[in-house]
């Protein structure tokens, strides 16, 4: 195994190669010992100074970045749209230059243009991590996701997982996809036609619109949120859709489903669940959901990842 | 005395025996030295990480925990409910249990449901202290209120505090009313009848609506703070006030009250003061207002409880 | 040189000696090489809390303060407006006192109203740092920019600095103006006649409305922000000015402008850049613009200040 990343920032998993998915989980799982520790921290990052600049709004993939920092003992400045200069008209590069002059080692962002972080890494001298940039990805809930199913199913190689709802406007769907297919799974992706993208098969995977079927077919379901607050119910009208209970009806994860399927795959969801949407409570607390331990594991994964990053930070 | 208290968390003073409060009472005493030398902090909490969740805004209170958790060296991540996962219609339990899988230790709440903390406790597996839930408790404005009333009058029992204003509103009140009859003290509510809580009695209390006979009657007054931004003067008129201003001129702590009850009782308000309205700037800053020293004291009472209860946690 | 300053408070420029801006420089110099370190950190003042209270919206100000304190050691707790008391109908004292009460060795203050923090001086008990009241004094503004100038010119005795713009509502530029000119530079100020106050020449400056004669008498100009957001078009419009294109034409910093007068002095800006406004992007990133090293420097002036100043803490 490497002792570093091919790449010098992560602004997707599609820039990653297997050997570096490899390298983040051996750390990740270090990294999950610690902080199930009673001493929860590593003197590791001591000397580095991270900022959060979250330009859209986030509770737990930042509290979750800021945790993982803390673990690692760096230093932390925490930048949100909100009452910030980029109000005041400032482009991204003059904030994100200003916030670097201030010596900043490593810069974690969420961003709503697809490629904002990838525009910085072009324009700017620092290590960016991508806490997801619009429709486009979210490397590390990728990796999570995958950590989770690796950690209850083994290797991935020849695993079957069905990634279900609105695969169209989810970065973390397209995410997993790349990471998925890297360690060699076989991925389905499931939901209304509209809200799939069409050519995606072009990537790798395959399409299923009848959610038994692909449970029946799933060692794991990735059960994406519908994202209520953006969609409303245009977009669920355009997928001919003339409600969200009618969505339910027949994309929603429940005992129903999986009687039908005769099968009970291992259940993700990247949260924050819509309980009796996309899932219903019965399962997603179930035994087979590992929700709460994909929250734990992106803790581990963010640490692996700041970690590895940060040694190509000259010190 | 024990050296540990008889619950895990702090959801009320209801829950706490005397014995505990005294526990309290003792180790705030010591961090209130502690907070006094030029070195404030001590390292007891190094390992343990502590959320601060406000579900409603908050500024002193938010800030005296902060401080007391740095002071106890805990490690603290905070979470407002602007921005959060909860505007997306995620549960109170899916958010904390997220957090929690982070592998929170403690988790300090402000609700605005009463019961949240108690409904939490039941479904979740974290050390977790009320930080004021609706109109319910407010456990340790409470304990800083007896504690600020006993540095200055010695031990409570047989003492004769009131407690002036919207009885019926307060989570100060009725954290004041059983911390200070657990310690033997005699309690008067004053206020107009409609903000009196109907068989306040029961409680073990007196009801009086003549402020300056409260007054006469108190060793300590605790002038609750009319709060404006929540009940504008629509409460006010149910409780045949056409206006704030006749609330002053009835239940105003001023010198006119005090000549008239020809006594100087011990002045506490727990804060944000509405100056002209419960209580005149003059005896605000009066000799005899502890106002200050509870903000002090609420530090040190803060270190003491989670201090104490840190102890349940496996480390 | 002397250890110590001659004041216990940073209010102002006005209140400096050209002693204690010697001092100042003197201490940021070494401080800047502590922040270009591997450590950018030094334990100074581990046994001090810091308050940063920013009733205004403040992005780079408030990171670069929070940075400078980190960089110390220093304890911090976090203030804003927002969801603050202040909403509540507190009064300033109340709120500063509150949070003193607290324990807190220094305030970090921003505030709309000039003079906020000299009367916050008169009526509390702590040290004060102006970060910026009203259109009064931005103090630390002054001296990162001076400090600027002197890295690049050297000795600021007889220099020539220009300051364009609007010179009326900027805190900025009168800082700037009692730094020069306690250091012995000489100082002229350029804009509209209606951004100009009146009797200016009073305070030591020279007027001059042609932006190309000002940039041919420079050796440095200072560029200050057009605050869009503050005046929109309504101050501009007082100013005969039809439109920003208008005061672009005749008061941006561009090429046509440096071709005309012979001469490209240092650039300065404040931040946050409207490029295409005050100043094009072309030089704003050219290298005679020290617009990125100011916000570096800010932080090694902050920590100076800061540093100086926690001297006069007992401990």
């Amino acid at each position: 195994m490497n002792n570093s990343l091919s790449v010098k920032h992560l602004l997707g998993i599609k820039q990653l190669t297997s050997e570096d998915i490899q390298l983040i989980f051996h750390h990740a799982e270090k990294f999950k010992k610690v902080i199930n520790q009673p001493i929860k921290k590593v003197p590791s990052l001591r000397d580095i100074t991270i900022a959060n600049l979250f330009f859209e709004n986030s509770t737990r993939t930042k509290l979750s970045f800021e945790l993982a920092e803390k673990r690692l003992s760096a230093d932390i400045i925490n930048f949100s749209a909100s009452g910030s200069s980029v109000k005041k008209g400032e482009t991204l590069i003059d904030t994100v230059n200003n916030i670097l002059s201030m010596k900043i080692d490593m810069v974690v962002m969420r961003h709503s243009s697809p490629g904002a972080p990838h525009f910085l890494k072009e324009n700017t001298d620092t290590v960016i991590v991508n806490a997801g940039d619009g429709t486009h990805e979210h490397p590390t809930q990728g990796l999570l996701d995958s950590f989770s199913i690796r950690e209850k199913l083994g290797d991935l190689k020849g695993k079957k997982i069905a990634i279900v709802g609105d695969i169209k406007h989810s970065r973390v769907a397209l995410s997993n996809i790349f990471c998925l297919l890297k360690q060699g799974a076989e991925v389905k992706v499931c939901g209304p036609a509209t809200l799939i993208p069409k050519h995606i098969e072009e990537l790798g995977v395959t399409v299923e619109y009848d959610l038994v079927k692909a449970v029946q077919w799933a060692d794991a379901v990735n059960m994406l949120r519908i994202q209520l607050e953006r969609q409303a119910d245009s977009e669920l009208e355009v997928a001919n859709f003339p409600s969200l209970r009618e969505y339910s009806k027949l994309y929603q994860l429940n005992n129903e489903v999986l009687i039908k399927a005769k099968r009970t795959p291992l259940i993700l969801h990247p949260g924050p669940i819509n309980r009796g949407v996309e899932i219903t409570s019965e399962l997603a607390d179930s035994e087979k959901s590992v929700i709460l331990e994909q929250v734990e594991n992106g803790v581990a994964i963010r640490m692996a990842v700041i970690y590895l990053l940060a040694s190509h930070i000259k010190r």
